[in-house]
């Protein structure tokens, strides 16, 4: 029973931060594998290019070896069905997050009632943290060394260093 | 990795309501084994005995085969550690859920950095159940049938018909 | 077609506040009738007595001629089908108020889905008040004078002046 | 008293949904006459023009005999003045609204004291529907048939096969 | 200790309401001097120009003798520690607010271990009230003369008349 | 101007938390002096009699030099008016706190609107910590060294060892 599961991480990643590495980290010794699925579309302008956030989500994740980085665009619930997953994880940090997130997952459990979405705590420290922020603090010049990967670091100071 | 998960759902179940049953399902597709960890202390006064109340979470699992019903006394970071288990599982319904099941989860991370907490949304049918208000509503002659399984709807009758 | 409805509004009520007694004038240019219905029961060990609330209810509200003053034990919803009133008239005043008000509506809806709750928010300046906090105030010797109606405040110096 | 209210229920429905047809039942028993006050204006830019969402909207509610169907346009607070309303009807589901239906009703109670917003809570299964969710659905080819009226499932698919 | 405070109230004022007065004024009893830091910077656009935005902010608090109306461009810990200022002044209305401003003070002190954020909460009637709300009805022709400054509500009025 | 302000700290301190001790710290570099206004009134029995926590208060703040520890009875409201004090200083965690606080604010700008209270946040590592907490874990046996100063650690020993 259970041994087996694969479950997905869903996100944009736009870009990756501590706070998600954290979650990522996680949930690779609460299941067997994790796939990292990285959304493609929307109307949502996304500060970083598809390619760009699977590979920082890929450069961050190299130790960890039950990590899978994939992209996926449609609904989330037909992309579980065809890659037979029927685990959704998510990261709650707040309030606004839990009231999104709630309804998400019943919206998910709904369009397949075969759908668990389970939720985790990121470390407290991340608790303020989120992708918008780290945007806004870097296009305005500040350091945002200690809320993302090194990498994300250079790859932000490349995008809004020039401007 | 994470094949051979024991995952511990804690509460006091005074008493069961279908809320916790169906939480109890859910986990028991996710990992190889839960214990039902039953509190037994506290000054905290409970309507039903620790027998009845692990009388009654068995009676209702017995259908389930990876599902021990046991109880615990202390703290249950300390209980954690002794049967090593690291993930606790828990049933978020509403805001004010949210917030303490935070705090708790938060505070167990801080004695013991190894424990997870992991959220699980009940049925949406289940969102307004709390096992006070069935007792209130057991009390005053209402039918709580379809809130609480068939055992303990009678132990319900029981104990407050007499009054 | 709903132009003669009779709408309860229940509640404890220990003592009246001017916030109740704002809902209950908004209530009563609402519907033909309102009810307000007092709880008699539960182990809640009341500050006032029921012929005490009845009493200074009846005072405040004497001069709004479709307002009737009752008692009631049990369930509400029991006593809704009794009284043959459907509607149940709650204010609304924050965010803890509104999820017990909402599990409160859904549980009602649960025992007779003909029960439908309707919430009025209360006038601005009542939005902090309650009948805990209140009493708390007159016990340590403040003035409650816009907070309560003049026989409430009175009867609250009875209670407490003695000490 | 009170026998001849007529209440206004306002908003986008951008589409309709099960959740605003839920309110407009639950309403129609509740007062003498409904009028559904579709709004035309703002910088808001609408997915279904305001014809697509009046047609769609008499379509749904065809069998409810005391509900109009109007637009507006400007202020909610004068056009209840013109049509000498003074009920605003409104559905609460999650905390996120309750805080802006709050601040609306508090304002509009500002505007003109007289105005009075009644709150209203969904079928249970409507509690996580929302238009914008059933646009990303129908947009990403999911299924939304259980979340809208047939009349407006077909209108989705329309808008977004196409694409 | 302490006598020499400056603190900051930072903000986009895009306009001035008398909720924000309410908090200068409050802010201007605590601390020695208050600047009032007027945002000039992100993608955002503004409706009131940086110039009308501190033109009507300096009319307004004119009767204020401790109070400095300025803008800064780019991260707020920047400019405190450029003014050398750790203080940081914010009004709290509604739940959406707390959690907001929970975030952006953790992030703050975050860049800064020394920045502190003080929060105030406005007068009761203007807890319902923001920019973007007066914004809306005056855009629709409605009376804003309670909720700004006169010389906010001649500039909206030129601002939306025309159109 | 503000330069001479005497703010307020009042609670029960049942027992003093780090979290507490946090935002001492804090106000104290914030006003000229802080007056810990120890509660000892209320039908509330304390875990810690009033002599405990005001020694356990003292002997953790002897470092800061414009502190004082006192106890008050009766209305925080009138306590304030007799020390000439009008600012009172408050923590704020979670949302359950939020929502208290306000109420708590408000009611006493309702007693004089002269009171103004002032809201700080705790460091991040202290926002799931609370009195009732960090006693239920001492009871139990935990460890809990990092939530308290060692004082409190060790009065809580005594307390609960004999048991």
């Amino acid at each position: 029973m259970s041994q087996e599961i694969l479950a997905v991480y869903p996100g944009s990643f736009d870009p990756l931060t501590n706070g998600h590495l954290d979650i990522i980290t996680r949930s690779s010794k609460l299941f067997c594998k994790i796939i990292v699925a990285v959304t493609t579309n929307y109307n949502k302008k996304h500060t970083f290019s598809l390619d760009e956030r699977l590979r920082l989500l890929r450069e961050s994740t190299k130790d960890l070896n039950n990590i899978e980085i994939l992209s996926f665009s449609g609904l989330l619930a037909k992309y579980l069905e065809q890659i037979k997953s029927f685990v959704v994880i998510r990261g709650l940090r707040a309030l606004s997050d839990f009231e999104y997130e709630f309804q998400m997952a019943l919206m998910n459990r709904n369009l397949n009632k075969k759908i668990e979405t389970i939720f985790l705590i990121p470390d407290q420290s991340y608790t303020f943290l989120s992708s918008t922020m780290v945007k806004e603090i870097a296009m305005l010049g500040g350091d945002v060394s200690c809320f993302v990967p090194k990498c994300v670091e250079e790859e932000l100071k490349n995008k809004y260093q020039k401007k």
